[in-house]
């Protein structure tokens, strides 16, 4: 059978080392702002894999890290996969009983952990759970106080090491990457990357149609590096030999303005939270954001009013890209396409709120409940099915997850999208809120936007309950703003979203609550309120006239 | 084993069709120019499709092309490989004998020929070369007069077929394309392209690192269909949604200027004679280059002089390539790092007259006859070995070449290069052309450029004879300019030499010979020279005391 050699990350960090080796890789950590070249990076790379040799990790070893975005967790992501063993990186930020659930399923055999972490580590810490960990390796020079053991300091990992290694030829179908999803229901779910799937991922973010990375950019992950890879931006970087910037731990707005500045920060990315604070930051303060060009937002969706602000005030290109974790991540990008920057500003952004345009490499259908494919006309939904060479075909040992997310090759990514005749998907809600009324389906996140913008309205949320005839129906809860008159306010809602959307969609009922339960993140927790009315099923009778889907709506 | 779906081009095209339906391809033909978009390409690329499987054609039939570059050809690029079939591309120039033992080693079952290559495919035919091929389809709307049976017109064959297909889950190992090395010695060697390999040449020609392409822009490739690919640039314009503009049939400058104007061609592509071409023509005649930004010079060395001349007059950059048959083509690209921009013009062009960059994805070493690894100084050379996932690793059918050009999956690319401290790729000569005095290596090439410098020079060339005591030395043969002194010009050649390279690459004769021998294509006939001087063979007498290589040089 004819073929060429496999797709593996080794010649990102060869060629970064060799052709680029004088930019830059600057990080801010625990010990303040560190820089070094992509020549010293290969250096200490090199000596990471040799100190991992040393410890008698090698093909196949999982190796755990618990750390912010800087350096050093930076080496790890070329030094551990390209020696042969898989690096899976663990968000800190999950429960105790998570981070157990995670370290004993995937067996780590050496974790690497923050300073700032190890205390939470120490709390995490369950002799069953972590029997596989033979040793932890605190990110710095020195170990602060811990039970954890037997325990050393990366640098001492690394001092005596040679600042050469004789990276192995590798398969492409090697293990390289995990990382789990954290699901707010359920046990956390492993993704393993194959070494093909991170070196596909890293090609396909580099043109345009992805991040549009140069040799020239000067690259910030925000995005947290046990989120996805930080969205594969630290392999996708070094493949374009262009300058990295970590922010570290717990970078504040303050600290980001900083680092954009002085760094000359052209790209940079993460969740819209963050980007929220940048803006009131730079309100108040003064900041030289002229070097920016692109912030890349995804995690969750870009409010319109985020892209608008950096656009007209600081000439920032806000790129809305989706993606998850089963496909290593990114999967869709609201690039404008050529003849689209002619269009009314309002346009553009309209287009730029949703979550794009999928990458080249990809294929996608968008299905009804019968699994027939919807149309592309800005209206239609259904759940979005994604598959390609770096979206994963099946969970970490979990069978009966597989069962329920992948067919056929396809991952159902539990997302209703509409998609526009030009080809722009859009979220509009999670497979598992939408509403399902007579054969058709209602958005309850299109519907909560329409009750938020009542300024009566506190909160709002709404959710599909079971119904006899129509098999669910919405129901709307809401908190109404202090001292607003509840029965105009239920008229009034009602007849908002009559006005907006069909009339099937208006809710059954309004019902006011003092407080919208919230999971442990901070999201809405639809389950609960739909167990809380459960026992009140709408019965026949309760429906309107009008409820009905209605094919002249 | 934990994996993701095969790169396979299916969703290049699905992606074309779906996301930019109204983006054009523009193709000069034999009856006008046409032009259509991506959906009504999509229509017909299924059309085919249909078409060949109702011919009975399927997994792993190889199908030969024999055409230039049209919107016929394009369709050939999808529809073949997307249906499980092999496309060939077959070169229309070669001489007969070259095309037999193509159609005869490949076994071709179906031809498609453009109708002025009908003739030269009638001239070609063989009844057993050719005993594989069970139809003929001539790329236009009517079959002129041939002897080629059953034959078919292209637009009979596509019909009454339907314009949807299901395209198939290809393995990304199943061969997708063929394409034979037109080597001037010995039979042509096939080299077969996996989707696989075509998947990842094209996700690597998209990047700022290959070609920077982008769905605003026009692409026109110049360089054959039937020369690997057209260096990949019909998947890769189709995977970035940008516009098609192929030029057919011979096209002349003036045919050229004409696209570049009316179609707003963005890049173009081909060897150095055609763009030589458009300079002259554009000195002579008035034409709007404004849209043109690029043209990707590859095939042989761009020179110095079209680069500047491009960038001073017309404010188009050349972007200078390399690549093999073996590689999909592309290899490097030199283009300029950061920070170059601001170098003198001068050193920017010499940059730009290098081979460049590897591309990101691939890795190279560069060795001596010791297999020792050379340092990376500009000066010292070796001869230049590439690996990656869209380099193959094997001929086809021909282990005793597999033997001499690979070794442990590095294609030894038979060139001999410098590479500069910062990374850039210079050919200095052909492996087999090389002097290899003293255990060290001249330049052939850099030697023949000093000398036909010179004006008494009309042409040059430098091969190396045998020598008992250095293995071999430099003998420059050279054809002197009407009226020139030619004793005098001997010792001034000499002298050339000594004043630009080390005292030990001056040749040890000059020979004045009335024409340099040239092989079928034009090139330098070195064979012929070297054979011709084999007789003569110097012996350690004649060796002047300074030829020996020299550390104080």
């Amino acid at each position: 059978m004819p073929g060429a050699t496999d797709q593996t990350l080794r010649p990102f960090l060869w060629r970064a080392q060799k052709m680029f080796p004088d930019r830059e890789v600057v990080s801010r950590t625990h010990e303040g702002v560190q820089r070094y070249t992509y020549a010293e990076y290969g250096d200490r790379v090199a000596q990471l894999a040799n100190a991992l040799s040393a410890a008698g990790l090698g093909d196949g070893d999982r190796v755990g890290t618990f750390c912010w975005n800087h350096h050093r967790h930076f080496e790890t992501y070329f030094g551990v996969p390209s020696m042969g063993a898989q690096l899976h990186t663990i968000n800190p930020l999950l429960p105790d009983h998570h981070v157990q659930y995670i370290v004993e399923n995937a067996a780590d055999r050496l974790l690497f952990v923050d300073p700032s972490l190890v205390e939470k580590l120490d709390e995490a810490y369950d002799e069953e759970a972590f029997a596989s960990v033979e040793q932890f390796v605190v990110m710095g020079e020195e170990v602060p106080d811990t039970d954890l053991s037997p325990v050393t300091d990366y640098e001492s990992f690394l001092a005596d090491e040679d600042a050469a290694y004789d990276w192995p030829d590798l398969s492409e179908d090697q293990p390289a990457g995990m990382c789990y999803t954290s699901g707010t229901t359920g046990k956390p779910k492993g993704v393993e990357y194959t070494q093909q799937m991170l070196w596909a991922h890293t090609m396909a973010s580099l043109p345009e149609a992805g991040l549009d990375l140069r040799s020239s950019d000067v690259v910030m992950p925000v995005v947290p590096m046990f989120h996805v890879n930080a969205w594969g931006m630290p392999f996708s970087t070094t493949a374009a030999g262009a300058k990295h910037v970590y922010p570290g731990p717990s970078p504040t707005p303050a600290d980001l303005a900083s680092l954009i500045e002085e760094e000359g920060v052209t790209l940079t990315a993460g969740v819209p939270t963050v980007w929220l604070g940048l803006l009131d930051y730079l309100e108040e303060n003064d900041a030289d954001m002229s070097s920016l060009e692109t912030i890349v937002i995804g995690g969750s969706a870009a409010p319109q009013s985020v892209i608008r602000r950096f656009d007209e005030e600081y000439d920032v290109d806000v790129l809305h890209a989706w993606g998850m974790t089963e496909m290593s991540p990114i999967g869709t990008v609201a690039r404008l396409k050529p003849g689209m920057e002619s269009l009314p500003k309002d346009q553009q952004y309209d287009k730029q709120a949703k979550q794009g345009l999928l990458i080249p490499g990809l294929e996608m259908r968008v299905v009804d409940d019968d699994g027939e494919e919807v149309p592309w006309n800005g209206e239609d939904f259904g759940e979005l099915w994604v598959r390609g060479p770096w979206v994963t075909t099946e969970y970490f040992e979990r069978p009966e997850a597989n069962q329920e997310d992948f067919e056929d090759n396809w991952l159902k990514t539990g997302d209703v999208v509409t998609v526009d005749e030009e080809g722009y998907v859009k979220i509009v809600d999670r497979a598992k809120d939408v509403i399902k009324s007579g054969g058709e389906w209602i958005s309850s996140v299109e519907l909560e936007n329409t009750l938020m913008a009542n300024d009566g309205v506190a909160e709002a949320t709404v959710v599909g309950v079971p119904h006899e005839r129509w098999q669910e129906r919405p129901v709307a809860f809401v908190v109404p703003a202090a001292g607003t008159d509840e029965d105009a306010l239920k008229a009034e809602l009602v007849e908002m979203v009559k006005a907006e959307f069909p009339k099937w969609w208006a809710p059954d009922e309004v019902v006011f609550i003092e407080e919208v339960p919230k999971t442990a993140t901070g999201k809405f927790d639809k389950k609960v309120l739909r167990d809380q009315y459960d026992d009140q099923s709408l019965v026949e009778g309760k429906t309107p006239e009008d409820a009905a889907p209605d094919a002249d709506d």
